[in-house]
């Protein structure tokens, strides 16, 4: 570092504004370790307490995606958008959307995360499908954008590595909850893979990351500005999560619901949202004229089949088992499924996601800590949803454990998240808000 | 720790107030190491940010305190008091204090640090006395308080061991100017002296850690509260820093004006300092009944030669060659010694406390890193203070150095802090309040 590092932390503990290269060199000593950890936590706690301005966010974004490899994807002609979620339970729309926007022209290089606690991550989903590699070099992954359209890969050591540490202290330090870092984090590991758009799934709800909609609606607007300086296309939805998104819970039974879904059998919810999403997607990338038209385009491959066969070829590159395709079987399943059966009659008056998501991580489906291992094959399975009429002795959903004690305690807490009343509930508009 | 050290460091990020038990298991995080650098540092710019109410704080001592040994001097049943300064330039008043309100029958058990930056530290000043130890066992550093009255020794790594880690964690991180953070610093390790009063020298000025008065108050008042709050008898002063203190800077030369003034020949800033703070001490001891009467005792000790005996009795105990209370010489002495004479006549405008002791630790009489090794015999004796005349070729001061070429570039840095002009200037009052 060129600043001496307690010089730079205290001008931002005192609320003052870190210009370009004073951020560069912080980010210089993230990467070479010339800022201890403890410089770290006290830099990452005076931004949670004094903020950063838009300048200052984009300059941070920036300095931590040039902290590593800058991807250009060369051989890739098409507009490159990519979809970023900020988490939910139930949340498999990556690997349906991906294909669905690339069968439309668009090219998605996505880098995705894994999951920590109740919200799942995509690599996770992917390493239920047997054979499919995520731990693709950077060439390789530049290589499956361009043969099929989008490539699915684990984050790179070589992706802005700034970001690596930053996380990991933030998650110890009690730092997590600031909009600066969260869109620098975010931005710049998606400005990284050689991007020319993203639009932003920000969940809002009682299992989102931001449970309140004025949070949520902070952390929309920071991304979106913060992109848009950093040079690249943005826009956002604000969806829902105060509600589980499908009806499958637990890798292996998400990555089952999106195979079913590709083949035209699809949750509404997940149907909804992946071609919203999908149709901010073409519309950032000049491929529609409008929403209406980028969506008729979307439904149209996906009825067509045109999405299988992008997912079949991707499948195919990735070097995951095409058995899937006709026989869910070859995802391998629980030892035991339990039924959840309704003990009276009457309507499903919640479907508590948060409750829902830590029952899945208690199953083994999710980790507690960074180095826990994941049994791909546990979830839950919901045959209900908010407002459904059930009678006494219906499956409200099946539990899929490795043993009985365990889906036994399991399914008592699904009836718990899954009360009984009279009253006949109707879920609230699945996307909330739109800044594009 | 039994909390999560990141829901502990949120809460104060969020402005919330930790209690007693979250604070204690904070502290014995630090001392057991389970609370990691990272987290310590976004701890405390957290408290850095979001502040500490008054019970916090004193919560936050007593648990740095009880961090390691508290002594308790039970073979000593004289009232045990202590003077603590926030450090300034020329400072050597504990040295003549200790014996001296020893000698009024009130016991000091002194524990002191090193310096660092242009103030110096006692037990630096205590190193240029020859044979004098002050790594004493804690039991040794009791029997001599009881012994001769007093005792000085270094920091112990028995006593508040917290502070340590927090201390060292604070200067890397920006985190050292905290009013809660200071206060506890200062407390911890003198409460852990088993003391039953503490007087604090609070230094504003330009030379002092406080530069603004009003930052110096809410210091000086934080202090008070917190010790009180803790169980002790509190006063302070708060005193002028904005000159040096007293004609001699640089550790041995500050030992030779003790010995001087010790014989009754002292500065008449330093003897008012001292008298000050003294009668502060006793009045806190009970053993005078107001500040004339304790001042009185003081004057009629010293100039009694009490304070000699005392100081020749704790000399005795702790190793220190009994040559230099007749003979200054044997303490050592620079190689070169240089005049820096007036350039032209007329009256001194200023003297730069922080200029000159930048000066002495660039002559190696202090520290830039707490690793460097200090010159004992380095320094600067002024011979002339703010607003005295002085004519062409008059000596303003005497430089001591290790060679011809620090001599003389000090000499020059020298003539610019103390310029020669036509007003006639008059120092401020040394004790700006008091807080009893």
């Amino acid at each position: 570092m060129q600043h001496h590092p307690a010089r730079l932390i205290a001008k931002k503990r005192d609320g003052g504004d870190l210009t370009a290269a004073e951020i560069q060199d912080l980010v210089s000593g993230v990467v070479d370790g010339t800022l201890g950890d403890a410089q770290l936590g006290a830099f990452l706690m005076a931004v949670c307490c004094n903020g950063m301005t838009a300048t200052e966010t984009a300059a941070l974004t920036l300095a931590m995606r040039d902290s590593g490899r800058v991807l250009e994807h060369a051989q890739v002609a098409k507009p490159k958008i990519d979809k970023h979620s900020t988490g939910g339970v139930g949340d498999k729309v990556s690997l349906l959307l991906a294909p669905l926007v690339a069968a439309a022209g668009v090219a998605v290089p996505m880098v995705s995360g894994r999951g920590l606690g109740h919200t799942g991550g995509t690599i996770d989903k992917l390493a239920a499908l047997p054979g499919y590699r995520t731990d693709l070099s950077l060439e390789r992954f530049s290589q499956v954008v361009e043969q099929c359209g989008y490539a699915m890969m684990a984050p790179s050591a070589d992706l802005a590595p700034a970001d690596r540490r930053m996380y990991a202290t933030r998650d110890i330090s009690g730092t997590v909850e600031s909009i600066p870092l969260i869109t620098s984090s975010i931005l710049s590991k998606k400005l990284a893979e050689g991007i020319d758009g993203l639009v932003m799934d920000v969940k809002c709800g009682r299992a989102a990351f931001m449970v309140e909609e004025h949070d949520a609606v902070a952390l929309m607007e920071g991304l979106v500005a913060t992109g848009r300086q950093a040079g690249i296309k943005m826009a956002a939805l604000l969806t829902d999560m105060d509600h589980p998104l499908g009806l499958a819970l637990g890798n292996g039974l998400e990555v089952a619901e999106v195979l079913a879904a590709i083949e035209g059998e699809c949750p509404a919810d997940l149907r909804e949202l992946t071609l919203a999403l999908g149709a901010e997607m073409l519309l950032l990338a000049g491929v529609a004229k409008d929403t209406e038209a980028a969506r008729a385009t979307l439904e149209r491959l996906w009825r067509d089949g045109v999405v299988r066969q992008v997912f079949r070829h991707n499948l195919e590159l990735q070097g995951g088992d095409l058995r899937v395709l006709d026989d869910a079987t070859a995802l391998g399943k629980a030892r035991v499924v339990l039924p959840v059966e309704a003990p009276r009659s009457g309507h499903v008056v919640d479907v508590d996601p948060l409750v829902l998501g830590q029952i899945v991580v208690d199953l083994g489906g999710g980790r507690r800590q960074p180095t826990d291992v994941i049994d791909p094959h546990v979830g839950i399975v919901l045959k209900h949803v908010l407002g459904d009429t059930v009678r006494t002795g219906d499956a409200l959903a099946f539990v899929h454990a490795r043993d009985a004690a365990s889906a036994n305690a399991a399914a008592s807490r699904v009836l718990a998240a899954m009360p009984i009343g009279e009253e006949r509930k109707k879920r609230g508009p699945l996307v909330r808000r739109r800044l594009g």
